[in-house]
């Protein structure tokens, strides 16, 4: 499978865009003549795409989003009409799984062989072994800082001089970085923290969540900027749920590209400035 | 939602049992007549329930097994079993889900409301805060200490003197220890470490993985436990994949019955101690 590394990096050359949107389908929330139904999930999840595919760097379903109401099938469908409509497109797979070894094997199949995704998110609390079964099947975005209010209550606890999370960033590139299936979850609302771990980490790819809905600024992922792109810069209800009418994923489309524009500026500023 | 600590509380009575047998389906390890077929896993699954219901204070079905192959459905079915023939048995879904808020709200809703469990396995690295959307609905076992190799690459960091699992331990006993709805994950690979967790967290119940096919010992239990139980011991592959012949449920049934009756051998000599 082809590192998330290489793919991100033709994706954003292609794309000129460091926005990912993010697929958490709420039914609640879904447009006036879609809502509360959640058959309707692929008609509106495959509109979002077919609005927004040439302004993206990348897709990110939230599983749980699916798993909730037994939607595997309209995920799995989900996914193959981005493999269709916008096939240079790296999916990454947001799942947070983690667990022991023949287990973690398990979850690799469910992300990687069942549903088709480029990479899935996973968790580093169980321990870097538990990571290598992800890592022999696909690629992976740890977490590393989440975009939450309690986020610090383990990841920024001091351990020998550092906090947790740049301890986990540290230990996780010195295992993985070399493969190019590594990348780390940082959010932008910890902008200061952003750009440590861009410091620590070298070219790593960064997700970052917590623009629009959370509250982080895009002017945040400054510091995690590389010169190729470096950060896919996630927004999911900001984006989707940007209208209720029937022209729904126009106003989509209309979110997603301010996002990549004030994103592509800051790039630039940044480029500037290095 | 009855809590967890109220169910095992009866069921500990009830079955005399500390067992928990795990139910994690693997094709290629099912009996000979089933072998490599994934459509057999509800036979399989239910075939070990029916032989092992009168020997466990719980069962623990892994999501990623079903997962792994678009079994949701069959975890569906095998839960439905387990409530008709042994209905004051709990159901642990081990699904070591974990992530912010509005995305926990919907790991809860497929724990407790789509396959009916009573409590689910979750990981705390997110935070506190992404640990309460799933109490809000039902019960937790938190990931504090696990069985696997590399599990001190992150549990055993020393923060402020104690290692980073006790330091979890502890805070998630302050915040969710009241509601009963609160138990931890520790391994029987790490003996010394049980009884320091029970030692700081009272009575709340752990979930103890690790004995058998991981190489625990069931002796390692007797300083977690308390006079009414106190520990959900699991076992899965050396119950579940005990014989391939015809006769596989019988099989397990004797691994269920022996490890059951040395776990309560560990329990009467604690009992005698304390």
């Amino acid at each position: 499978m082809t590192s998330i590394t290489a793919l991100l990096e033709r994706s954003w050359a292609r794309s000129s865009s460091l926005l990912c949107v993010g697929l958490d389908p709420e039914p609640s929330r879904f447009p006036l003549a879609l809502r509360n139904d959640p058959s309707s999930t692929v008609t509106f999840c495959t509109a979002i795409v077919d609005a927004t595919k040439d302004l993206v760097c990348a897709y990110k379903p939230q599983i749980a989003y699916f798993a909730a109401f037994g939607g595997e099938s309209a995920l799995e469908a989900v996914i193959q009409h981005i493999r269709a409509v916008a096939p240079d497109v790296p999916v990454i797979l947001d799942a947070k799984r983690g667990d022991i070894g023949p287990t973690a094997q398990q979850y690799a199949r469910e992300a990687f062989d069942r549903y088709g995704a480029d990479a899935v998110t996973v968790n580093p609390y169980l321990g870097y072994d538990t990571i290598e079964p992800f890592v022999e099947r696909g690629s992976v975005f740890v977490l590393c800082r989440t975009s939450n209010p309690g986020s610090g209550d383990l990841q920024s606890l001091m351990v020998d001089g550092e906090p947790l999370y740049r301890r986990v960033a540290r230990n996780l590139c010195e295992r993985f970085a070399d493969s190019g299936r590594l990348g780390l979850v940082v959010g932008a609302t910890y902008p200061e923290e952003l750009g440590e771990v861009r410091r620590a980490v070298g070219s790593v790819p960064l997700l970052v969540p917590g623009i629009g809905a959370q509250g982080g600024d895009v002017e945040a992922v400054g510091a995690a900027l590389t010169t190729v792109g470096g950060v896919v810069v996630n927004s999911s209800r900001a984006v989707l749920y940007a209208g209720e009418g029937e022209d729904f994923a126009d106003a989509s489309r209309s979110v997603a590209l301010a996002t990549r524009d004030e994103l592509a500026r800051v790039h630039r500023t940044h480029q500037h400035r290095a």
